[in-house]
């Protein structure tokens, strides 16, 4: 037995309260190495004499990769308190016994040994919003969406799409052409809009803020905004921010009034400045958002600028009754400051959404105290590699998607924020080389899987581009130049996200079999299970599903009903797709 | 190469701010495995071209166990921002590189596959106060520790250790008795007195508050307790008082409104009641201490309750002056309460020591937003287990402790509370089996341990008993019955650890070898290096120490001078021990 394999620890993804009384509790150990794991729990207070009335349960393998197998269960502890330890057996039938205090051959008889979740308090619970669960979000770069009022174009603003974007051009994008678009967006079926910021800056990007206060004059006024928010949630559609604080822009008057004071500027401890005199070009002299001497980082530990920006935070909620915030950046900033972040938010508004932008592994925060949730670039990496890109085996693919599902508490996962490309990315049908047939398998992929998915502007019509600028074009509003067929199959998925039990979140999720390029994954519910076979090859293939055999079940494309034969193998033609629900 | 057991996630031990510009991180392999670990690493924005600039540095194994190699290194990034990854090789000389996105063949090209430590703020760093790490606790049960008062005893008060204690007798121990011994415990050399609680209560342990803002009529009272730790203070001792939040007493006033006015109580809210009538007999119906109905658990989610305690909190060290609190059952009590008693209890003495009661792993809890340190149970285990009762094997115990000091940062284990035995276990003489010689040994290893060791009164002279309450007897005055040879042998220790560099905190540890019943150990510094053989069998045993090889040394307690042999053999005599200082 590889007992250097075997990971448990009480803390994070291995051990948390799922609901106000449920505690879910994972374990790793080396894939194939072993057969057949028992929890071993009961209250930490439950004894008869000297003797601790533990129970066991079987634990279900939940999912498989190169190097791991992944052990799940969930219990219900009656009285909210837990102790527990792993049985485990590999497959020449040795047992061995593991606790927090090692390896065993036995079951402990110091309960101290067990591994403790000791008491389930409601409080502590990961809890995100629960309607981001069912949100499915579009996000939009409001200089590009579509102009709906030339009288605010800025200066030198050019004809909608009559040239590529660069890092300076303006198209004068507004809130009033997102407005004119809502028919289409509501069509579309999506649910949220994430803006990308939309506060007074200098750029065409706005990342550069000069007034959080304000909103950038080229896109409207306050009443249009507010205007816009409503008819956005008269449609069920929710509106998120982007709330840039790791760093202001270079006209943000605290900082000019240090260009110009230096020293004696009372705003000089709102920065990260090295020494005097403050030099705000070339390499910057102070921290800045990389070397970027235009993004002076903001000092969020200091209690003025925290207060600021709280009060940033908390105004465009009370003000204007947004849904959530995406934080840029938000890895740079210190947990103390999210921490009250989220004190403010929440009061503001309980079931607002906190998303930071974090492209690496964000457990840290993500325990309940400071996000919801983060932009989930490792599901990213993994869909656009192997979908899009073509540029991973699918083995590893799956590898990769498990590991995902595996990393954060289920909590966590279903409310990812999912996305296939950015502002900050080239588009995915440029990553597929402009391979249609690929898209939708990403696609199919992304809005069945765990979480909140996002469609950047633009993609669901097929539109192109490569990193910043090209990916900020602007959007194709001639239908006769949108991908019309694109559009109804993302719609299509929207809907049965929507409508078709299992498709979406609330739903476990597995892969079934991995083949040349194609992959078998399950969804399940309760009551409910889908089985999708994915084809990303060039040439028809066929892949057996053993836990299809037997089974009767109804391609939910084709509407077409099958009784599959014992030995299951599905055909599937090039970059083709079947999506089974399972009707016996 | 065993990929399946190399182990690195970018959180707790694993990487962590040890100070503002100091960045540690942790790597675990399979023991043997690997010959060599480098990092990989740069500031995430340091490209030249699209090429990144990194680095690569030795890392050093900083431990061993039967299972696994640790391996530490320490980084100081210039601009505080860091991704890094791993080079390992084997013992065949093959290298692989791990990444955040896992196993590699090659450096990987994209920088996001790198793990990160985004930014190193100041207030993120887990920073307990800077005293604790000189501190020697000395744990007192006050009504235990000296009757200094006989006008204060409580009724049926029993001649000072005229017989053993029971659950319920009382002895009229008081503060006046411990001022009485001021000299006493300043002569030892303790510098920290951890009282059990003195809050009003019904027992003789008080753990079953009455009134958190009272001092017990037996002990004293207000003033008398201000002058306790005014004295302490003039003699360099702190104090830290036991705050027990998790439940209150049956007396408690709340409760008994409770009982009382059952649902019609102002305080219903203030406990975790299931129905009524309430019953506070026989099981409980309402969450308690356990299944112990006159232990009530408080809501510490209520606003009432939580403001009620954080007063608390704040009272005693305002009014008082206190210098830590000790968190009974803090396991039991939700996070969010933490967070804000932090917030609270450093507001009013920045440099408070917060300790928890917890006996399991405690990672969760000492992530710099809760607690400075926790009661080290894992510690006491293998110390215990292996000196006093001898029940473990030496390679046990060296992985026991090896793996305490690497579940944690560096910065948590130099405060962690390391005790021996304490009121709710048996005396480590009683675990010895009155063996002297065993316990020497374990306080010999404990105070030339990392952390902020606590003796528990009267074991330094002898004291025995079993489990509570035989752990609980009356401390012994008459000189002649104590064991002064004992007593002079820990004070010697404690005058050691605060002389001797390198003999206390801010050192490393490591195992040097492990023999039967018999270990030798390094604590080093930059400029300082001891090395303690340590026999734990009634034989004559030798060890060999490969790295005393050729150097030159001085034994602390002999003050014998050596050159050693370059094949290095140190014989100890049976229960015997070396403390060499390598002079060259």
């Amino acid at each position: 037995m590889f007992i250097e394999a075997i990971n448990h620890r009480a803390i994070n993804q291995y051990v948390y309260a799922r609901d106000k009384e449920t505690i879910d509790i994972m374990l790793e150990t080396k894939k194939g190495d072993i057969d057949n794991v028992e929890l071993i729990f009961a209250d930490p207070y439950d004894f008869k004499g000297d003797k601790w009335q533990y129970r066991t349960k079987k634990m279900i393998k939940s999912g498989t990769t190169t190097r791991v197998d992944y052990w799940k269960i969930s219990v219900k502890p009656e009285f909210r308190r837990l102790r527990y330890g792993f049985r485990c057996t590999d497959t020449n039938k040795n047992e061995i016994f593991f606790t927090e205090r090692g390896f065993n051959n036995s079951v402990p008889a110091d309960i101290n040994s067990f591994f403790c979740f000791p008491y389930l308090h409601e409080v502590d619970i990961f809890q995100a919003p629960d309607w981001v669960k069912d949100t499915v979000w579009y996000q939009i770069f409001p200089e590009r969406f579509a102009n709906g009022d030339a009288s605010l174009n800025p200066e030198a603003t050019l004809p909608w799409g009559s040239m590529d974007p660069t890092p300076t051009n303006f198209f004068g994008g507004d809130f009033q052409g997102v407005m004119d678009h809502l028919d289409y967006l509501e069509r579309l079926g999506i649910t949220g809009i994430y803006f990308t910021p939309i506060f007074k800056a200098y750029s065409n990007h706005k990342y550069d803020t000069i007034d959080y206060f304000e909103i950038d004059p080229q896109f409207g006024d306050k009443e249009t905004f507010r205007t816009l928010v409503k008819k956005c949630h008269e449609r069920g559609i929710k509106v998120m921010l982007d709330a840039v604080f790791n760093h202001s822009g270079y006209y943000f008057e605290p900082f000019q009034d240090v260009l110009k004071k230096q020293e004696d500027s009372r705003y000089k401890d709102w920065f990260h400045l090295w020494e005097y005199p403050v030099k705000a070009e070339g390499y910057p002299n102070y921290d800045a958002f990389g070397f970027v001497a235009s993004m002076p980082k903001l000092d969020t530990t200091n209690p003025e600028v925290k207060k600021y920006l709280l009060d940033v935070a908390r105004y465009w909620i009370e003000e204007f009754d947004i849904d959530g915030w995406r934080l840029d950046v938000a890895n740079e900033v210190d947990h103390a400051f999210w921490r009250d972040f989220r004190q403010v938010v929440k009061k503001a508004k309980p079931d607002a959404y906190i998303l930071g932008e974090i492209w690496h592994d964000s457990m840290r925060w993500l325990q309940g105290d400071q996000f919801d949730a983060v932009m989930n670039y490792p599901f990213t990496n993994g869909a656009v590699e192997f979908f899009a890109k073509n540029n991973m085996d699918s083995e590893t693919f799956a590898d990769n998607i498990t590991n995902v599902l595996h990393m954060y508490p289920q909590n966590v996962n279903e409310v990812a924020f999912n996305l296939l490309d950015s502002h900050d990315t080239a588009r995915i049908l440029t990553e597929a080389d402009g391979n249609k047939e690929r898209i939708k398998l990403l696609y199919l992929f992304q809005l069945s899987f765990i979480g909140s998915p996002c469609i950047y502007y633009g993609d669901e019509i097929g539109m192109t581009g490569g990193n910043d600028p090209g990916c900020r074009k602007c959007m194709e509003w001639d239908e006769s130049k949108q991908d019309r067929e694109l559009f109804d199959f993302v719609r299509k998925l929207l809907h049965m996200r929507k409508k078709v039990p299992g498709f979406g979140n609330r739903a476990d999720f597995r892969f079934l079999a991995v083949g040349e390029s194609m992959v078998a994954y399950q969804k399940q519910t309760k009551d409910a299970e889908l089985i999708f076979v994915l084809n990303n090859s060039d040439q028809a293939q066929v892949i057996e599903v053993e836990s299809l055999s037997n089974k009767k079940g109804k391609e939910l494309f084709t509407e077409e009903e099958i009784i599959f034969a014992k030995k299951c193998e599905i055909e599937v033609k090039a970059f083709g797709f079947k999506c089974y629900q399972i009707l016996g």
